[in-house]
């Protein structure tokens, strides 16, 4: 049995990782802007999966580049500024960060990662950057997994990290940031995951796109598809474990998914996370089409924030789908309390309590044995002014 | 040259017709609630375009099914409930209504259009909205439009009335109400319009498709496509006058647009209305994808309520469809100030001025010669206080 534990170890709670967090300038708060993890190996698979908006970052396509030959050694990651749609002064900004890192950790150019995260069409002040990247190296340490995650927060509240021990004692350990423009398509926001496990770049690339599909892929916090998406994955086989693919896969997946969780829990001013539960579809696909829908139609998201059953605004999203149903047998819960039976009138809506953050929507499509779950958070007063008012 | 003219006529602006509005008692604040149009002849021409929602209301599948010989000789309508999801009482609730008007105006049951809007999953009072029929029958007046207008209305602020003459003298005039799930499928809202002009069902139901493809199907307030959405438009030939087909759809356009255009403009909360206006597509429907991605962005819309023109949340949503484009090629107006060009950082931000609530965003895709516009609301405190305390 393996769970996920306490701790903010994060990218060094596994073997032979370390990381640092420093302050460049690139926020104007002062605050932690620039990490770096880096891999003392003996072996430097990786893997990653990236947006799939066809507007992405330098820094995608650097990185996407970088781990195509499945080898990482070290990651760079900025906070205050996406650096995306910068034209080619950006691109040249992207590459010239990650030669500041290879130069300052003697590593190949080709095996640095560069990730960028903030406000879209704005250059980077290179000069912070160069400066904070050098400052990082040397504050590289064997504990710098918590000031790394607290490096990468833009909106965020809080940083977020998840850890887990494999069979032989091996360790899973990750960070993320992620609180706005969040509904991935192929991956997520920022999301740094290591391992002291031996796992070649094949396999993990395979366990890390299983354990995505069905964690980081169905968080949709408000249907924004970001430009600077990343999840990596960092194998060092410090420990010389070589574990069992379906356990380091179900383990990555639950570090995935903690993350995911801890993702919509801090989203940009939401007062509640709701899981859109789909059952008894016909395929899965069907099934994910109708929780992705509900998910995005802001009239439900609304009545959420209002502690409003409003079972019309669900069904009313689900037949705008292709989904294969019948109108007059769709059932809707909230919370356990069937309020839409047979399409229709069910149990009386004052028996639902949504005053509580977390919230279960079930839509039973009676339609085949299939199911998914997407999380999102309500639409509320709060995302509004963040998103008003957050400078361009 | 015809254009559109002011008066609040609306579906009396054309001969032939009479409408009345009463208080029926299905609104709780005792304001006008059931509306009933009738067309004296000597043609009753007919047609119609529906919510291709999969989840319907009654009053939708009624008045198709009325329809489907091309002929209708009265419409009646209510606010106060959509009597959607109410299973097969609900059913039985919009037949006896047009039964109801059948009697009163010894006219045809197959001849009665139905049409309810409100509240999603509530029966509605029988009682009350059969007395309401039989008052609005006795009320009937050949310049009952505006009050029609004012009973069909629910979180509209105020009534949408619109007409205009063609060649020979005839009249299209029409009223529409829609303030929230306001995202037309292949109808939108309630939308009744009459002309006393000639026009057989065949040429009325190319017309009207014709009309509500380029102006209806292009509004998209919040993305939430309702369950009602119904425009009608019956056709009398009073006048005599048999117009022109091309210059009768030019004239129905007008008022379809000029109602559209006043139902994005009085949306709930809006203090923008914003045309997303796709410039050199490849193609018709590419220009269509790309506007309506934009139009349901939230961060978009929530820096538009901000006066914030913030390309960056534009070029990520179009990053997420299918059109043909480059990235390094899309420029991007707000207003006429170009903020994003060949994919990068454009004229200074800071010369949009967007305090006015008309707002025109312009996004040039390079890509060929076709171009489409949406028109859409910025998602401001008001949306969701409107939507997170509207009653269940």
């Amino acid at each position: 049995m393996t769970s996920i534990q306490p701790g903010r170890n994060g990218v060094t709670a596994a073997s032979g990782f370390e990381a640092s967090g420093v302050a460049a300038g690139l926020k104007s708060t002062g605050a932690l802007d620039v990490a770096l993890v880096r891999s003392l190996g003996p072996r430097f698979d990786a893997a990653g999966v990236f947006t799939s908006n066809r507007v992405f970052a330098p820094s995608v396509g650097w990185t996407r580049a970088a781990i195509a030959d499945g080898q990482l050694s070290a990651v760079v990651l900025n906070s205050g500024g996406a650096n995306a749609c910068t034209g080619e002064g950006g691109r040249q900004d992207t590459a010239r960060t990650a030669v500041v890192v290879a130069e300052q950790l003697d590593c190949m150019l080709t095996d640095v990662g560069v990730c960028s995260t903030g406000i879209i069409g704005v250059r980077l002040p290179m000069d912070k950057l160069e400066a904070g990247v050098v400052t990082a190296a040397a504050a590289l340490a064997a504990d710098g997994g918590p000031a790394a995650a607290n490096a990468i927060i833009t909106t965020d509240t809080h940083a977020k990290t998840a850890q887990a021990t494999g069979q032989g004692g091996y360790a899973i350990g990750g960070m993320a940031k992620g609180a706005g423009m969040l509904a991935p398509g192929l991956a997520t926001m920022l999301v740094i995951i290591t391992t002291d496990a031996e796992v070649d770049a094949t396999e993990l690339d395979t366990a890390l796109r299983a354990a995505t599909h069905v964690t980081f892929d169905r968080a949709d916090s408000d249907g924004c598809m970001s430009t600077n998406d990343t999840v990596l994955v960092l194998a060092n086989g410090a420990t010389g474990v070589h574990p069992e693919p379906g356990e380091f896969t179900e383990i990555l997946t639950q570090v995935c998914a903690n993350l995911a969780r801890q993702l919509i829990a801090d989203a940009e001013g939401a007062e509640h996370e709701v899981a859109i539960e789909v059952v008894n579809a016909a395929t899965e696909d069907d099934a994910l089409e109708v929780a992705r829908e509900v998910a995005r139609s802001n009239l439900f998201k609304c009545a959420i924030a209002g502690n409003d059953p409003n079972w019309g605004r669900v069904v009313s999203a689900v037949g705008t789908t292709q989904a294969a149903f019948e109108p007059e047998q769709l059932d809707v819960s909230f919370n356990g309390v069937m309020v839409c039976q047979s399409g229709a009138i069910g149990a009386d809506r004052s028996l639902v309590d949504l005053r509580p953050r977390e919230v279960h929507v079930t839509i039973d499509l009676h339609a085949g044995a299939e199911q998914a779950t997407i999380w999102t958070n309500d639409l509320t007063h709060g995302y509004v002014s963040e998103n008003a008012d957050y400078p361009t």
